[in-house]
This record gives C-alpha cells, structure tokens and sequence, in this order.
C-alpha cells in the first residue's frame, strides 16, 4: 500500500500517519518528493485498512500498489542509479570488471589471481570465503580466514573487494571485510538477508535466483531497498532450462528489460551463465553490446587445480585475451553511444 | 570424502581418524555398522588429501563419494524411514494429512480452521506465522504472535503443529512452538539454515525448491542429516515450468523416485503445486496412489477473505468432501497394497 | 470470428453468410444448436470484416471468439464425448489401456506382443510403422510393411490397431490399416497434418507437444475438429522441463483441467512421460486417480533387444502385472466413483 | 552407422557396399574424401548388421556414429560453410540481414515493406504466404497468392525472397517463387518435411523449435544435408521458458556453442527471440556481438495494422534507425575481427 499526502499535508499529518502505520506493527518508508510525499507500507503483520488511512489528516488518496515493487522502479526514480566505488562507477555507461576464482582457497592464490586481475585492468576482486555448495561433501570455503586473505590481496593491490554473505547474522562480519556484499542466485529469496544487507552500509550485488522471473528479481532488490540500502547493482546469472550444452542459458534480453523499468544497474556473469570457459568471450561481448554495466568473470592462476567451477574460469592468458578484446569493444561502443547520443545514428 | 575402516579397526584408530579430520576443519560424521565403521568427512575447509588419510592407522580405504549425497540415500539405510508423531507416523504406508491457512491471520482464524482440520479427521495443524513474501509490501505473518495462536490451537484440539522458519537465528524460538518445522521451497538451498534444523530434535518438512533437481533435493536433506537430525519428510510442491493454466508443475514422477534411492518418506502438496482449488482433490488422490505418504492441503473459514493464496484453498465444506474421499481411496488402497505384499496381485 | 444467427434465421439466411464467407476465402462451419445456429469462420486468407458481416440478413451478433477454440470446449459441446471402438469407449468412465512396442520391428515380434496385450486384458495394440526419429541415422521404421504386420495381428487377436502418422500425404495409407490415427508430440502443430486427419473417418489419438501449453494443445484439437472429426483422444505424454532423472516430466494437473474446459476423453502416457521403466505403475495408477479415461504402455517381448526406446518398456511379466494391477485399482476405483455419484461420499 | 573404406578400396567395393545397404531398405550416402571413402547408412527400415558389413571386401571398419549427427560437424568438414546469395554471403563474416512482415498481407502491403527494406539496406524480404498459427480461426496466410506478391516485391526491388513452406508437397510450388525456404519452429522435427526440403535445389533456413535442444537441432539439419542439400542456414529463435516478460527466451549461448561444433551460419531472429519492440535494437547487437551470421527482422508499414506479430514489428522509421546502428556496429566489428585474426588483440 503506498499513501500519497496532500500538497499541503504537513510534517505532523506525515507523523501521524507514520505512527499509525508503526502501531499496526508495519514500518513507514518515506520518500519526500518535490511536490508531495509518498508513504510506503512496509513488512505489515497486521492488516492495515485502507478506510482507516484515509480518515487521517493530509492524506489524499491511498493505493494498492499496481506493481509490486517501487522504489526500484523509473517511476519513483527516473535517472540511472550510478554506484560510485573506488575510482569506477556502475552504471554510468562504462563497463567494471568484476574477477576473482570462484573460491579462496589459500593467502597464496588470492593475492595471485589478484595481481592477474590488476594488472589486466580488472576493476574489484571477487572470490568466494563462505561457499554455498549443493553437497555437505563439498569445500564449504575458508570463512573469516578467506577474508583476511582477501584484505591481504586489497592491500597488496588495491582493488576491492566482492565477496558473498551467506546468513544474516553474518552480514557485519562480512562487511568489516567487503567493500561489496554478494547475495548468491540460491539467496535471492531469502529475505531475512536480504532484509540484513539492506540495513548495512555496503553497496549490494544481487544475484538472479536460477529459477526467478524479472518482477521477483526486482522485488527482491526493493526489499534491500526498502530497509534504506539504495546502492544494488543487479546481476544476471543464467537461468535454469532444458538446454543441454550448457550449465545456464543465459538470459540476455533482461538486461535491457530490466533497464526499461528500473533505475539500478545491471552486470552479467558469463562465467555461471554458459559453465563453459569456450563461451566467456562471446557472451561477454554480447553482454556489453546489450547492455551491461558491467561483467563478473571467474579467473585462477591454474584453473585445472581450482577447488570449484574448473570448467568455467579462465587461466591467466585467457583473462589478459579477454581483458584486451573487451578494452578494445568497449572504447568502439563508447564512441557508438556517444554518435547515438548525439542523433549521429 | 568417506573413509571406510577395517574390520578390525579399535575405537582408538576412530578416535585418530576424527582427530585428523577436525585438525582440518572438517567435521567427521561416524556410522558405525554392524561390520566396520564408515566415516564421512562434512563441511570441509580445507582441503583433506586422501593419501595422508590412507596412511592412519585402522583406514581400509578413502573413497571419493560417487553421489553426492549418502546418509540419506538406500544405500546407507536399506529400510524405510518412519517418523512417529502424535499418534501418526509418516511412512508406514498410511498417509498422513496435514492442513490449515497459509497465514494465521488471527487467534479466531486459526481456532476455527483447528476445528475443521481436527473433526474432519486432518492429523496436523499447519499455519505460517513467518511467511516469505516476493514483495516487500505484503503481509509478512504475525511472527511469535502467530505461533503463539498456533500454540493456542494445539492446546484446544491436540493436534501438533508445522509451520515455517525463515532464518537460522530463529529455529530455537520456533521450535520452541512448532512439533515439526517446515523449510519452504525458497529456502531449500539455504544451507545455514538446513544445518540449524539439522541440529535441533525437531522433526524437518522439506520442501523442494521451484527449479530443484532431484539430486539437489537429496543433498539439502542431506545437510540436515549430516548435522545429526534424521527425521526429515521431504514435500513435492510442484517445479516451475513453461506452463501456462496452473501455477505449478506437480512433479508427481519424484515420488516413486525418490522411494528407489532414498529411505525417507516424502508428501505432496497439490495446493502449492497447482495453485487451483478445483485441482486439488483429483491431485490428492493421485499423489496417493503414486504412493505419497502424506499430503498438505490449505483450508480457511473463509478463502475468498484469507490473506494469502486465496486460489488454491479449500473451504470448509470442500475440505471435508475431500478429506472424505481421501479416506475412502486410502482405506481401499490399504487393501490393495495388503494384496500386493501378499502376492495376490 | 463466430457469427450467432438470430432465433428466426432462416436457411436462405445461413446459406447467404456461408457464400459471404466462401467468397472471402474462408470457410464455414455450421453449428445448428436448438435455439440457434452458430457459424464459425474457418482458415481465413483474407479478413473477414466484422461490420460486413452484420449487414446480413439474419445475422445477430458477430462475435470476436474469446477463446482460441470452440469446438473442442464444454461451453460448446456440454457432456463428454464418449469414442466408442470394438466393445470399448475412450471417456465414458473405464479406463482404456493401449499397448504394444514402441516400433513394429518384424511379424513374429508384433504378433507375439498383440498376444501378449491380449491375453492381458490390453484393448488396442499400438506399434509405429512409420517412425520420427531425431536422427537420419536411427531405424526409421518399416513403413507399409509394418502396417502390414500390424493388420496381421488384428487378424490374430481382434485387436484394434493405432499407429502413428506422419505426413498428410500418407494419410489414406495409414488410415487403410489403421483403426486409430495417432499425431505424435512432434507433430502437434503440424496443421496440414492436423487438418488432413481431420478430414478422414478414423479417431484421432493426439499427443501433446513436448513443450505445449494446454491452450495450444487444445487448439490443435481444435485444427482436428473444424475439418469434421470429433473422435478426438488427448494424450498427456510429459513436458519437456530441466528435471534430470525422468525423460520427461508427466503432467498430471492437465488431465482434469482440460477436462473442466474441454468434453473430449484424455489418456496418459507413462511410458514417455517418465522414460523408465520402474516408473510406469505408480504414474499409471497416478493417471487412473487424477481421472485420465486411458493408458498408453510400451511393451515388448524383450525390451533389452528392442530397438527403440527400450527402457520405458516393460516386459511380459511386468506387464501381467501391470495389467493385474491396473485391473483391481479401476474396479475399486468404479465403485468409489459410483459411490461419489450417488452422494455417498 | 558409418562405413569407413579402406584406403585402397576400388569402386567396385564401393558399389558393392552401396547395393548390400539398399537391399536392406537403406540408402548410402557416400562422401569421397582425399584418402579414403566413408559411407553413411541412411534411413534404414531393417537392420543393417554390422557383422555382416565387415565381410564386405575394402570395408575397414563400421562405427556405430558417436554422435548423432555426422556432416553437419565440423569433424566433416573443417572449414565454415559459405552461401552465397544475390551479392551477400552466409557465414564470410559480413551480417547479413533479413527482414519483412511477418505475414503478406496484400500486394501494396508487401511492395511497400519491400522498398522500406531494400532502401535501409536489408539483403532479403521475408514474409509468410503461408501461416503456421495456433488456432485454426486465426489468418492463414494468403497462400499461392502471397508467393505471387513476393515474386512482384523481387521484381520491383531485386530482393531475394525467403518464405515459409509448411508440407512436404508444398516444396516444388513454394521452391518456385521462394530463394530460400524457411523451415518454421514448429515443424523443426517434421522429418518428411526436412527430407523434402533436403532434395531440392534451394537453400534452407532452419529454424530451432522451440524446446529443441542443440543436439535436435543439428540432427534435424543433418536430415536435410543427408538428403544431398548442404546449403542450410540456421536460425535461434527463442526457446520456451518460464520467463514472464518476454515472448521467448533467445539463448545467445547457442551461437557460439554451435560454431564450435558444425560449419553451418547461425543467424539469430530478435523479433521472435523478445517478442518485445523495444528488446529488438539491444538483442540485435548482441547477437551479432556473439558471432551470428545475420539476424531475421520483421517490419511492417503500419506495425499497429499488422495482421499478426504486432508488438514485435518495427515500423519504418524504427527499421531505419535500427539499420543505421546494425550498419556502424558491423563496421566496428570488422576492424576489431580483422585486428584478432591479425593477432593485434
């Protein structure tokens, strides 16, 4: 339910509708926008009645909301998002370059595969400390130990850091790390984390769930948003169909569909997207022609000992290859959007 | 990784084996058969070398875990699972109702669909107090005032009680309430969670996640297990498919499938895996005889007022058609089953 | 577009709106109701326009058809169409199970199966001539030869036969041995194929399409239909989805949906819709639950030499019991729906 | 099955091979390569025993084929295959692009898209003379009618034509108007169709089905090349998923993983690929960013009026923007190629 008040509504009616709202047990989200104020009904556990709303001073009309989402939306939000982090900017039409291996597996490969990822213009380091893995069999990640292996590699080389939060309670250990929170594809509905990251101070990258549809991707993104956390940046990942050849399709067109409709950026992983280390270059061409504000690629200093994903990470000649191609497409599309954006084409 | 140890093998050689694991921050869960004794090695950090586990003393042999999962699987435990509970048992051969609101809306609610559930011959309660909503704007469950009415229900009609946990921090409080604690389809991959209700004495639902392969529903049960808690009842809801006229695809073939390779029991939840009310009592009886042993089933005073999944819940006089009919069809098919294991056909 | 003709229309009147529609390239089809007449404009090349028609003499309303189809609907036809074939009936209530190889491969073996459904209590022999395999390269079948072999075991056994056909050309071939006419799923839209079995004085067995919506299904019948054939059989035969451990996934929610929209009979197939061969009875007695008015079974004198789709096809044995099986769940199953009828339950 | 000859076998044993297949209902098809002969063993109706082909005199060995597709691989044939047609090139490198109504509608109708095409610098009209549409009241499609105003639009504009042909009977009428014959998605596994159109003299677009999986694909254009016709060109489309906001899911993914595999040009169809106007444009120069050979665009004087695929239709101006960018990326992406093949990136 979303109040709009009155143009002359004052900040007392806004309170009262705020109060009203917390002793239904729900939360208000204000957001002031030039001409009136808008009020959102957030996490509610007791009906609030719309009837009731509308008796209260200042209030002028109040409506089931038509989309499940907001404040993700162009609606409430018509310029791009732009995250601004460390130099680079998601968002803002030039490509970051997110990579990292899929694991930290010791203080030795992460400050190694940092220095590849550096020295080939990569702009954040990813790498995985808590790993959610299908097999309780399966390297469940070095915990806090991999994150000191990753401060160790932003220290030494300065790039940031990505890495992903498993749990809600341990979002503020992760954060004293990261300078990037990572919600994985399996997380994407759950929504006491999200719920966790949307209350810390840390720019979000929110993996698609393998199975989720565009609005549940977007609604997942406003629950961060709606606790007060507005700096998202999306991520397709591929989704889960019959397709053989393939770990994923990748689903391209929603990157410009998401794009139609929401104000937050969106990078691609090719790397989960196809499974394949042969597709990586393509889609990642693709992804930027479509685009993409940026892409998350898994890259190891010996990709055939990697603990995780060997058949889809690239070896160093591989990444500094796909470094160079991208570098080369992307200065190509800069001019091309800028001719676009002066009606040139 | 699972380690076998010699017929011979003395509680010290055990001790040293679990020893060298734990020095490698894995844990090691013991089996001990009537035989020898097998050792699985869980959640790893790093990495265990096998030859180094070859030369302790009393290790026969190390050998890669062929599927992934194992304490769940027949081969582990030839003999079916039966979870005892309140008077019914899940996996005996006599199917087990569960039923009730998707939210409990209100201590009245949830008292009266008690009721019905209760004289209508349901054996337990079900009703979220923690409800996983795609957006953020909807009701959210009334939390531990929900469980409290649940609480409540079971003291006036003696049935026990399922409901959701959402979040690992919160399965003591739940459990606290709840005879059986129910993990959604969400969630199903949230493995932080799956290891804390695999360490409470609290029968587990498991639900299978909407894109879950068969083999990935196995090893979520299998993280609960491998923390210690053996009764789990897996829960078909239906996959997400290209389907257009339900709101799921009742994947009914992962019944009988499941049976070949795994002890445990597994129900059906056709409200959930077709979304339509007219669906349910023709996918009951066929989740029956497909050879579920269970199903759970939504019911409310009032669908067409429930806060939630109004389409695919029964009202009262629907409900005790069905619960009729399932009655009528079960008493049959014991026969039939009796017949079977007789040989008589 | 479906043109309703006013209470008091004469001949002359429809036979005027037929010639309109002839001479825009389409065709009628005359539905003589006891009220009114209805007629639908049929494979339109050029457009019909509404406002034309209106200006007829007789005409009430012109109608833009709300649903895709018509005349395969309950708002169209309200009782069950009920296929009568040699002493049994597809859709009147007791089920009806087709059986056979999946391919005719030699006399001998097609007479030694059509024994084998015979002396089970199987009512029609089914068994592909003319085979659509994914490669040039597989056994495509033996054509005439094998209708041949086909017309022999009906001889033998009295069995009615149903084959496959896979081009409109070969239609009055098929249709000279056959008594039923089976469209595979991947023929299901095929519509030249569709049209000419609708041309011809032979039931129809219609697959659904791996990937087919139960719209699209419908609509296909619909093709069937509008040439003039209403012996239609539906067959749920499983959907194509990313489940791993079952060719295909069976879709059992679609048989009682199609049957509150549609009055045709609609069996299962749970030979292609589970691909193994441990399946079949559960998914059969599953089919037979949810309402399916049939069974379609690959059987084979010895699956392990056959040379198509060996492991969905049960050997003799397991098809004695099957058939065993079958046999004492339906006439259980006869009586509780007689009881149902009677209010009883 | 796939005899391979040895070395220093004579025609003699070639012919020998040849007449020993055709006894059993099979037909050879013979590659000659520069050391030695191998022969395919199509369409077989009996089995063609293995043991026997090795008595044979000359016959090396007979492999059971590996895969299921055979000259469509580029184990074949290593080199891209290249079809040349009215000045432009499939498979050379250069896109070629595609584009018309979905449907003639009227002589004006198809001229007037023709010179929009030929004027923004398309290389081939489309345009559907006969439909494939779901329900059997939707247009058909004007038929021969409709080839005739594509013979007049090619007249008019010099164009080469591609339309679709939906019956195997239907190949010479539609073979005489039509350049290239288009095998729509819904008939990408109507074999007698492929074989139809593997015997004509014209080059084939094959479009993917719409759950067809890669291997599907290729096989179903190794009907066509078996049949002697090696011009195919093949066409992704968008695969059905759960997706909800776009028509189709279009798999980019497909296009490099194939070039790894066959020779055969993939061009890639936006239009049915997003079912969205707005996707047209991005999906565009990510398909050619992916290394497609062409895309398929459908356009449409008056998209609003269009008698089918309206919300995935450009209109004039749209057509000539998107032309325009097509235009300048493809410039861009020959440098950028032409630096890879130099080693320069």
């Amino acid at each position: 339910m979303v109040i709009v008040m009155k143009a002359d509504a004052t900040s007392h009616d806004i309170e009262q509708v705020e109060q009203f709202i917390n002793t239904h047990s729900a939360r208000a989200h204000i957001s002031q926008g030039e001409e009136r104020t808008i009020i959102g009904v957030i996490g509610y556990k007791h009906q609030v009645r719309r009837e009731h709303l509308l008796t209260l001073s200042g209030v002028e009309k109040v409506i089931p909301i038509s989309k499940p989402y907001k404040l993700v939306s162009r609606e409430f939000k018509k310029d791009n998002t732009v995250i601004y982090l460390n130099g680079v900017a998601f968002g803002n039409g030039t490509p970051v370059v997110i990579a990292g291996p899929c694991s930290v597996e010791s203080e030795e490969q992460i400050l190694e595969t940092a220095h590849i990822v550096k020295e080939n213009g990569g702009h954040l380091l990813r790498g995985g400390a808590f790993k959610p893995r299908s097999s309780p069999y399966s390297f469940q990640g070095l915990g806090e130990e991999g994150l000191q292996h990753l401060q160790k590699a932003r220290e030494e080389t300065g790039l940031y850091i990505i890495t992903e939060v498993l749990e809600a309670q341990f979002v503020p250990l992760v954060a004293e790390y990261a300078d990037v929170l990572q919600i994985g594809a399996r997380n994407m509905q759950n929504y006491e984390l999200l719920k966790a990251v949307g209350r810390v101070n840390r720019p979000v990258l929110l993996k698609r769930g393998m199975s989720a549809q565009m609005t549940e991707f977007l609604m997942s993104a406003e629950y961060i948003m709606s606790e007060g956390n507005d700096r998202i940046i999306l991520c397709e990942r591929g989704i889960r169909t019959f397709v053989e050849y393939s770990r994923n399709t990748l689903d391209l067109n929603v990157v410009p569909a998401i794009k139609n409709i929401s104000h937050l950026p969106i990078i691609v992983d090719p790397s989960h997207g196809t499974g394949r280390r042969d597709l990586i270059e393509p889609l990642s061409l693709a992804s930027l022609a479509v685009g993409a504000d940026g892409l998350m690629i898994e890259v190891h200093p010996h990709p055939e000992q990697a603990w995780s994903d060997a058949d889809q990470t690239l070896d160093p000649a591989s990444f500094k290859r796909l470094m160079n191609r991208i570098r080369h497409f992307t200065e190509w599309q800069e001019i091309y959007q800028k001719e676009i954006s002066a009606g040139q084409i």
